[in-house]
């Protein structure tokens, strides 16, 4: 038997209940296989301002580093919103980031067919959209120096926040991406806004430097702008992005919304070493927390990420993600994907489905 | 007889011959109104560096600065993309903005009930969409010291652009987008990104800060990953958009894509006093530069904007518009919106086809 420590944070709203669905699931998978998981739980985002006053304890980041892999639910809520920006859910996750050092998120939107009439976009311009942003997690504009909120000499206030790559900030992204790309359709686009910002310069520069190391794979290059709208003129032009920290927020949340359904996605974060984190693209939810109404899916599909990226064990990771296709095409539905016809369950019954099956 | 001095700058592939048409649906409403306008040209972009080695010659700007409204076609092309960046093109239209203080950038995202099957999103997601972005056009990342790629003292070298706001440059571009909220559905959604950028916090404070000022004006704030995925999502929960420099060109851009023909959109960038630049969002088009192919009614619909925002004629405006909507009614369509049983005609085709309709 297999043993691997994981780490759940279930944050706010919905984020218990779908991992409870998640960790059922991941129970049966490694009976199947004869992989024991230990769970372990901790705090972040909101539950833990309210339990410690930090949305980050220092416990939860010791947990988190002491265990294989650590599967996020969703973090934040309106009672929250208020705080001021220091005090914040959010500060958890950002903290999260950069104690682990994930500077790799993966970001998956594919379009099941089973949900395609979900998208807003016609179905011959999204069938068969699979795109992979591979987004730069722990630089650019979020963590550069200096930043903050300066007064002038004549007391008016600047606002400033700093966007920088390092060279091997960029190398290192570089080639996750590149590999990314090998293993998918051997395309990669690098996202960047060259024809204006230096640090676009410098990141084109390094990305297009390792590209001979990678013969294999075809790198093209586009601005942010144009990415914006090429996402939307035509999607399956794209096989893997790659991008900053601020552009693949962006780009990456409207290539989720492509599909129509982002109580679907599920996302990876990667570090050099050490555990990676894997959440659902989707938030918290608060407005249907506790009513057993929420979608674990994209919860299971990041179970799942975890398994084959942060666990090596491809065959499990699988597994869920056949179970997911099975309960999908049984018709199986909760309300955020719910169509005419299919049947409407609730969280913990496309849990049950799920492990029907499995 | 009221005489406008107006700044014609072609710039590179198509710009010329759109222009043409342009001048001359303009002289004719000129007529009709009691309106002379007196065209001067000038070079930009890279027709200026073939010309003169600098994409905004002193003179051009002179002679810019020197007249009542710039009526600026495209600039750019395959000729000049591998010069370095501060040779190229684009820095003379970064010139021009920064060089006659154009902060406001107005760009309006409307579906043309004729053109709606470009689209890529469905009809009814974008039926009756009507969108302005207000984008601040002189400042942000675009502009912020420091910048540029600078050697660390391993010789390992760090790309570097800076994110700024002060209190005034946000204020100002809060009043033009509050104003022109209060001229259509009074709905202003602000982007930004408040909950990691400090500079974004002070974006937020300061525009709603000026919302009592305004009070018939329903503001909201939306975080800019979110803004993307909305405009796929649902569109039309949008009026007005105002946002930052770096911001307003991903999500301009997006939100132009979303009509599915950007031949036809318009945007007008303003100053505080002083000329304002009209062009077209789409490019040069080198491809099909010089074929009689490009379609002009973006560029007109730009001397609209001129016609109504610079020069404060909006009658001329008025007919200009109404004029690009008889020719799309009577079923005239460049190639680049041609759909079947529609009547394919060039550039020039076109442009005798609003003389008509005028
Ligand atoms: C919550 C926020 C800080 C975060 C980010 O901007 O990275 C989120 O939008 C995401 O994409 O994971
Ligand atoms: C050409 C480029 C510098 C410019 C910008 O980024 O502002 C363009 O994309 C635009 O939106 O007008």
């Amino acid at each position: 038997t297999k043993r691997y420590r994981i780490t759940l944070l279930p944050g706010d709203g919905i984020g218990s209940e779908i991992l409870a669905v998640t960790t059922a699931v991941m129970k049966e998978v490694g009976q199947q296989l004869d992989l024991q998981f230990d769970f372990q739980e901790a705090l972040i985002g909101g539950a833990a301002i309210d339990a410690t006053g930090n949305p980050l304890p220092d416990e939860t980041l010791a947990t988190c580093k002491d265990s294989d892999a650590v599967l996020l639910a969703a973090i934040g809520g309106y009672k929250w919103d208020n705080l001021p920006n220091a005090q914040r859910p959010e500060r958890g996750l950002l903290g999260l980031r950069a104690g682990l050092g994930l500077f790799a998120n993966l970001r998956p939107a594919q379009i099941l067919p089973q949900l395609i009439d979900a998208s807003t976009l016609k179905r011959e311009v999204v069938e068969g959209v699979d795109i992979m942003v591979v987004r730069e997690l722990t630089g650019g504009v979020y963590f550069g120096q200096p930043k903050g909120i300066f007064a002038e000499e004549s007391g008016a206030k600047r606002g400033v926040n700093t966007m920088v790559y390092t060279e091997a900030e960029i190398d290192r992204i570089g080639r996750v991406a590149f590999e990314t790309a090998q293993k998918r359709s051997k395309r990669l686009c690098s996202v960047d806004k060259a024809n204006v910002l230096e640090v676009s310069q410098l990141w084109r520069d390094r990305i297009s430097a390792l590209a001979p190391n990678y013969s294999d794979v075809e790198l093209t290059h586009m601005y942010v702008d144009n990415a914006a709208m090429q996402l939307v003129r035509n999607p399956k032009q794209f096989d893997t992005i790659v991008t900053g920290n601020l552009f693949g927020d962006i780009l990456s949340d409207a290539a989720a919304m492509l599909t129509g359904s982002i109580g679907m996605l599920p996302s990876a974060s990667l570090g050099a070493s050490g555990p990676g984190v894997f959440e659902p693209v989707h938030g918290s939810a608060p407005d249907i927390a506790g009513q057993d109404k929420a979608n674990p899916l994209a919860q299971v599909l990041s179970a799942a990420m975890m398994l084959r990226y942060g666990l090596n064990e491809p065959e499990a990771g699988d597994r869920l993600e056949q179970a997911v296709q099975t309960v999908l095409n049984q018709g199986y539905r909760t309300g955020d994907i719910y169509s005419e016809g299919m049947t409407a369950v609730g969280c913990r019954a496309m849990g049950d489905a799920l492990f029907t099956a499995l």
